[in-house]
C-alpha cells in the first residue's frame, strides 16, 4: 500500500495558478523597460548582460527558497534539485531559459522554467517525494540574440559545441561569453557536459497562432521542423540614380526582391506543401542612399519545413533561382549556409504521456510541429524529451512585449506539465 | 583696332592641361583617404568639415595667386573677381562646388572650380583683360551629404532658401551650418544674396555613361531633368519566421520588394519612354533579423525625366500601385515626397555658344539631359546659365573613388569654357 499512499492520482494534484502567474509577473520585472512601439513594458534580458544577471539571480533565490540545491556548469546553465525516493536514479529535468531578446515579452522561456518551479512547489505543498530526483534548469544563451548562436547553453551540455568554441563566442562589441559569466557571477564549476537524465521535459509558449486559432487548450508538440539560413551577398554595381541608363545598371536591390518573391512564390503555389516557410528577414544594401543604385546587398533567407526532403528540395530550387536572377540582372550572388538543422523528432513516449495527461484533465491538445528552436531539441539527444505548447493571445506574437498567454493558459501547460513529470518521475 | 588687338580670337587661347592636372591631383589630396573598396585614394570633403576648410584654404590661396579679389558670403559662398574693362558691367561667372561626398574622387565640382580658376590663369598669361569682370565662385553643400539639403549655398545666393533656415540646418550630430560655418573661418560677410552675374557657365564631369560610351568630347547640358523623391514607410506586423503561416503575415520587405520591381517594370516596359529612371536605392526593415517577418520597411523612391507631364504620370502610377500592393500584401503603406523639382531648362544661347565653341574647336559634342542636380540650376533663376559636360572613364562611376576624366577629356572641356566664357565676357 506504501507506494499507493505516496504516489497520488495524476488529478488529485494541481498547481497554484496565481502563484504561477505572479512568478512571471515579477521576473518579467527584471529588465524591463518601456516599449515605445507598443506602449507596454517590455524585458531585455539579453544573455549574460547585467540584466541577466539580476535575472539569474532572482530565479536562483527562488529555487533555494522552494528547498532546491541550485549548481552551476561551466557554461552557466543553472540546474535546481529536488532529491526523489531512490535519489541515485537518472532525474526528470523540467528546464527551459530566462535570457530574452532585446524586445521580448515575459512569458518565452520563463514559463517553462518559473513552471517547473511551480510544479516543485506543488509537490513540497502536498509534501509529496517522486521517486527520481527533479531537475529545473535554465540554460545560457538560448535566443541566440547577443552572441550570434542560440541554444547554446544546452548545445555544450550535450556535446553538440566544445566549451572552448563557446567561450570564445563574442557579441557585436567584442565582448566573449567567458568573460561575461565572470562577470556576472555565473562561471560555474560543475561539469559542462550533462549526465543524461531519464527524460526531459519544457513547457514553452507556442509562439505562433496556430493552437488559438484551432481553439486547442495546448500543443503536443512533435518535434522541431528542419531549418536552413541562407546569408546572400549580392554584388552589382552602385551607380548614380539619376544619370544611369537602365541597361548599365547591376542592382542589387532589384536583384533582393526577385529572391524575395520568389521565396513568397515558392509557398504560394503550394508545390511544397502547406507547411513550407520561406522568409528574408534581413536586407542591408549599400550604400544605402535615396539618389544611387545598391552595389551590394546582403541579405537573408529562412526556410522551414517539418520534412527534410521537402526542406531540401525547396533550398535546391532556391540556390538555383540565385544562379537565375544572376544572369538576369548582371550580379554575382553567392550564399553562405548559417544553418540546417534536420527535424528534430521527439519521444513518442513522452508526448503520450502529455496528451494523456491533457486528456485526463479534460482538455482539449492536438499534434503540433515546432516552427522555432527550443532546448529540448538539444536534450533529445541525451534522454527521451518533450514539449507541451501552450497558445498566445495576439496572433501568438513573440519576441515582442504583446506576447501574451493568459492565466488560464498557462495553469492547463503547467498542470500537464507536473502530470506528465509525475508519470515519468516515478516510474 | 583696339578691340582686335585685345579680343584674340576664339582659337588664339588654350588652356595649360597639364596645370589644370595638376591642380585637380593637389585639390584631390586634401581630405584624402584610402579606399577600402577600391585600393585607392578617395576624398572626403563633406561640406564645412575641418577637410572642406582645408580644402577652401586651398583654393582662396590659388584664387589670391591668380591675382583674383576673394570674398566670402553669409551663407560660406565664396567669389574671386577678377575685374574687366569696364568694370562696371555684369560679371560672368564660373562656378561649381569642392565639397564632396564621403566616398568621391577628385573631379565632381573641382573640375569646375579649378577650370575656372585655369581660365582665369590663362588670360592672365596672355595679359588679355575681358571687357566684364569674371568671377571664379564655389558654392557651399552642393552635395546634401552633410546637412541633407543638395545645392545649398547657391540655393541661398538665388532666394530659394532662406537664410535663417540654412544656418538651423543640422547634421547627424546636431551640429548646425551656421556654427561651422563659424568653426571654419567661412562665416563670412557678404550679403548672401547675389546680384544677377550677366551669365552662368560651369563645366562638370557627366556621372553618367552616356558621353563615354557615344564617344562624344562633350555634352552640351540642355537642362536638369524633374526629379521627385518618396520616402516610402510600410508597416506590416513583425512575426516569427519559423511559427507564422504566410496567410497570417503582412510582411512589410515583400511589399518593398514588389514595389522596387513595378519601378524595374515601369521602366522596361517603355511605356514611360525611354528616359525614365526609377530607382530604390534605400531599404530599411525592422527588425531585419534573419528569423523574423519583417514588420515595418522604410524606403525610398526616386523617378527622374526630362519631361514634367511623364514624371506626373510616372509618379501618379507608382502611388496608384502603393495602394495596390497595401490590400494585396496587407500592410499600410504612407508616402512622404521629399523632393521634387520639375525640369530646369538651360539658356539657349548660352547652349549654342557652348557647341559653336566645341565646334570651332574640332571637338564633337550633342545635347545632353543632366540627370543629377548642379548650382547651375539654382544660378538659371538669376541669369542665363550653361553647362559643359565632361565624358568620365569606368561608365562615368562618380561618387566614388574610381571617378576618372582624363586630362585630354578636362582640357577639351575647359577649352570651351574659356571659349564661352570669352564670347560672353566680351558682349
Amino acid at each position: 500500500m506504501r507506494s499507493q499512499a505516496i504516489a497520488p492520482p495524476p488529478t488529485a494534484l494541481s498547481i497554484d495558478a496565481n502563484r504561477l502567474y505572479d512568478a512571471l509577473d515579477a521576473l518579467g520585472r527584471v529588465g524591463a523597460y518601456d516599449d515605445p512601439y507598443t506602449g507596454l513594458r517590455g524585458v531585455c534580458r539579453l544573455a549574460l548582460t547585467a540584466a541577466d544577471g539580476a535575472g539569474r539571480a532572482h530565479v536562483v533565490a527562488e529555487m533555494r527558497s522552494a528547498g532546491l540545491a541550485v549548481s552551476v556548469d561551466r557554461i552557466g546553465n543553472v540546474f535546481a534539485r529536488r532529491p526523489g525516493r531512490e535519489d541515485d536514479l537518472a532525474p526528470v529535468m523540467i528546464g527551459s531559459h530566462i535570457d530574452s531578446v532585446a524586445t521580448a515579452g515575459r512569458f518565452d522561456g520563463c514559463l517553462g522554467v518559473l513552471g517547473g518551479l511551480e510544479v516543485v512547489r506543488t509537490l513540497n505543498d502536498a509534501g509529496y517525494a517522486t521517486k527520481r530526483p527533479i531537475v529545473v534548469a535554465f540554460f545560457t544563451e538560448e535566443e541566440g540574440a547577443r552572441f550570434g548562436t542560440d541554444m547554446l547553453g544546452s548545445a555544450v551540455a550535450t556535446g553538440r559545441i566544445g566549451l572552448a568554441d563557446a567561450y570564445a563566442m563574442r557579441d557585436a562589441t567584442g565582448l566573449s561569453v567567458r568573460d561575461e559569466l565572470a562577470a556576472i557571477g555565473f562561471l560555474g564549476e560543475r561539469d559542462e557536459r550533462l549526465e543524461p537524465p531519464h527524460a526531459y521535459l519544457e513547457c514553452h509558449v507556442e509562439q505562433g497562432p496556430v493552437l488559438r486559432a484551432s481553439g486547442l487548450d495546448l500543443g503536443v508538440v512533435t518535434g522541431v521542423q528542419a531549418i536552413c539560413w541562407h546569408e546572400v551577398t549580392i554584388v552589382g554595381k552602385a551607380a548614380h540614380a539619376g544619370t544611369t541608363p537602365m541597361s548599365l545598371r547591376a542592382d542589387a536591390g532589384v536583384a533582393a526582391a526577385r529572391i524575395n518573391l520568389k521565396l513568397r512564390d515558392m509557398v504560394s503555389s503550394g508545390r511544397f506543401g502547406a507547411e513550407l516557410r520561406a522568409t528574408m528577414g534581413a536586407i542591408a544594401p549599400h550604400p544605402n542612399l535615396v539618389n544611387v543604385v545598391p552595389g551590394r546587398v546582403v541579405c537573408t533567407v529562412d526556410v522551414r519545413n517539418p520534412d527534410d526532403a521537402i526542406l531540401e528540395r525547396a533550398e535546391a530550387e532556391i540556390v538555383a533561382h540565385y544562379g537565375e536572377v544572376a544572369r538576369l540582372e548582371g550580379v554575382t550572388i553567392t550564399h553562405r549556409r548559417t544553418a540546417r538543422t534536420p527535424f528534430v523528432p521527439f519521444s513518442s513516449r513522452v508526448r503520450e504521456r502529455i496528451a494523456a495527461a491533457a486528456k485526463a484533465r479534460g482538455l482539449s491538445s492536438a499534434p503540433i510541429v515546432s516552427g522555432a528552436g527550443h532546448d529540448a531539441q538539444e536534450l533529445s539527444r541525451l534522454c527521451p524529451a518533450g514539449m507541451i505548447f501552450v497558445p498566445g493571445e495576439h496572433d501568438g506574437i513573440s519576441h515582442n512585449p504583446r506576447e501574451l498567454s493568459t492565466e488560464a493558459q498557462c495553469r492547463d501547460g503547467v498542470n500537464v506539465l507536473l502530470d506528465t513529470l509525475l508519470s515519468l518521475a516515478d516510474e
